[in-house]
């Protein structure tokens, strides 16, 4: 018998983090016996009186929302970091350690429109959001304070959304976190070795075998990267090596925008319904530096795994070991690569 | 103003990890608006006809349980890891990398009831399971295919456990994975430079400054670590610095038995109900080496925030960037401390 990825267990390496997942392709037959999800109601309003994040209502404090019709950023009102914080650092025999961190919190409203979310937006509004993305980080790097930005979305309440409203969060701190200080690390360290991003020589490979590719265009491609972690995890990368955002030209831009725009319609169409995710864009730190090595890419992290009811538990094993999943990423990656490419609800239309 | 760990949003350093968090106190007060959990049932017969876990039931694939009294053990009939793999490994230009692994998981019933958990069990039926782990640990351990072995439990449907019948599991496997990999790097260091393993000099801190202790017995403590990353997360540690479970003496057996039983029915007292979490031993690699570097200990990661049904959702920012949470472990450590040491099923009679 031949070792073949498709059916033995095997650990596979992560290039950005530098770290390993389990892969156990024959375990995904298991019945499952456990939690199901509560489908979520998916009609909703235009517009909810009750939604703070509506144009013209009202949020925590009194604050009122403009009358805005395209996207709209404001201060979160229960930031996790706040910009004025007194300096200080903990240091107990080197045992207990602190250290004062600050930052800003950032809300932006992707639309108006209460009942839509990506995958239902227009072209032209995804690229508002690009934009809206685009300016904030500029924004806000330009702070000598801010060395790191955050953009981000958490969709669905499976991943802890409060509002259905569309909006996504920015988090802009003085140091950067974990996870991108592991890709700085590991994209360095290749850059420095080969002079082209990892990433660049990823993709290519990735291009030839086309296994794990889900949609690609002229500038930007779609794909469940080989370590994936979640059962529908992907990877959303432009062609050329850009560092940040503002790099992206305005065809690269509006590419994004497709990318965008199609792999969200087909998580849609996966299961029929609005598909949770928490996904975010990871770029060069905003410490002055150029960051050659930095290529700039957008993860999404979806929890279900068989149904829109039943989720992939990341819990025991995962939490004390390693990450871990069933079916593989090459299967995930065809399933999604054959679904319909309009979204189910405009499809009968 | 002074810097404030009990006010001020700050990062904490992991000891064990070597990674930080994000602390932000202030935020414990924001409103909750999104999901909330389906408190489960709690009222479970001490034999369940349907259940495969219980005695002299019927699992997959037609085996049939013994009439066992006290603990069972048994081979995971939907095991993630597989003795016989074929030998193999993927390496596409370095980038795209796989091997083969190998290992075995198995099934521990803590209990022929039905309808009890570890902390409504006896003392001497905690130290039952306490001696089951012991012995499974040395059993696949001296495999020299074996060189780690993960002993845990994931306790209610929010975990993703799929049976309430009380019992664990154990992945064993080839490799050490990535979290005691990174907890062997870290003590390791810290045992080179000062000939004591870094859990000894922290708990002396943690024991001069009592801040975070919630239960102590003459040979095992339990604390809320100072970088604990879930709301109620605790650490259970021997006193004395042994690398693996049977390296504990028969007092020391008994007095861990004490401390999870004390720990656990504090949780469940805590917003009455049968807490979930999913919880591990953390020990030696079993790759024959002595690792003096190691000190045994025991994480409980509990999902839940402020309620039976109100958890921290660990999503966006922290899948992204770094673990956040809110609420201090100082204040997490005063509130379980605090709690009746009877459980809160057994109080009233
Ligand atoms: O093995 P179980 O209990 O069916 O499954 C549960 O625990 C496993 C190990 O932590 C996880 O991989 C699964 O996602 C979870 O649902
Ligand atoms: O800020 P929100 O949407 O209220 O909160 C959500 O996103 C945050 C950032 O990912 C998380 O820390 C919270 O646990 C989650 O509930």
């Amino acid at each position: 018998m031949e070792f073949d990825l498709a059916q033995h267990p095997h650990r596979r390496f992560n290039q950005l983090t530098g770290e390993w997942l389990l892969v156990s392709p024959h375990r995904s037959l298991r019945p499952w016996q456990g939690q199901q999800e509560k489908p979520e109601a998916d009609t909703r309003p235009p517009y909810d009186p009750g939604c703070y994040l509506c144009p013209g209502n009202e949020r925590a404090g009194g604050i009122q929302n403009p009358p805005y019709t395209g996207t709209f950023v404001f201060e979160n009102d229960f930031a996790a970091l706040q910009p004025e914080v007194p300096e200080g650092t903990l240091d107990k025999q080197g045992l207990l350690r602190a250290e004062a961190e600050s930052g800003r919190c950032r809300v932006i409203c992707f639309s108006p429109r209460h009942d839509l979310t990506l995958p239902e937006m227009a072209l032209a509004d995804i690229r508002g959001v690009i934009d809206v993305w685009e300016a904030e980080y500029l924004r806000l790097g330009v702070d000598p304070h801010i060395n790191y930005v955050q953009i981000f979305e958490n969709k669905g309440t499976m991943m802890g959304c409060s509002n259905p409203h569309p909006h996504g969060q920015i988090w802009a701190q003085r140091t950067v976190p974990g996870e991108p200080a592991k890709e700085t690390v590991q994209q360095l360290a290749y850059f420095e070795q080969h002079g082209r991003t990892l990433l660049t020589d990823y993709l290519e490979v990735e291009l030839q075998e086309q296994k794990r590719i889900v949609f690609e265009n002229a500038h930007f491609v779609v794909l469940v990267p080989f370590w994936a972690v979640w059962p529908f995890e992907t990877l959303l990368l432009p062609r050329r090596a850009v560092a940040s955002i503002e790099q992206l030209d305005d065809a690269e831009k509006d590419a994004f925008a497709e990318a965008l725009q199609q792999l969200t319609i087909r998580y849609d169409n996966l299961f029929q319904m609005s598909f949770p995710y928490s996904a975010g864009l990871h770029q060069r730190p905003t410490d002055g530096l150029p960051h050659h090595e930095w290529h700039l890419h957008m993860h999404f992290y979806p929890p279900l795994l068989r149904s829109a009811t039943v989720r992939k538990f990341m819990v025991g094993y995962e939490m004390l070991g390693d990450p871990q999943r069933d079916i593989t990423p090459e299967w995930a990656a065809e399933k999604l690569r054959g679904l319909p490419t309009v979204h189910y609800k405009q499809a009968g239309s």
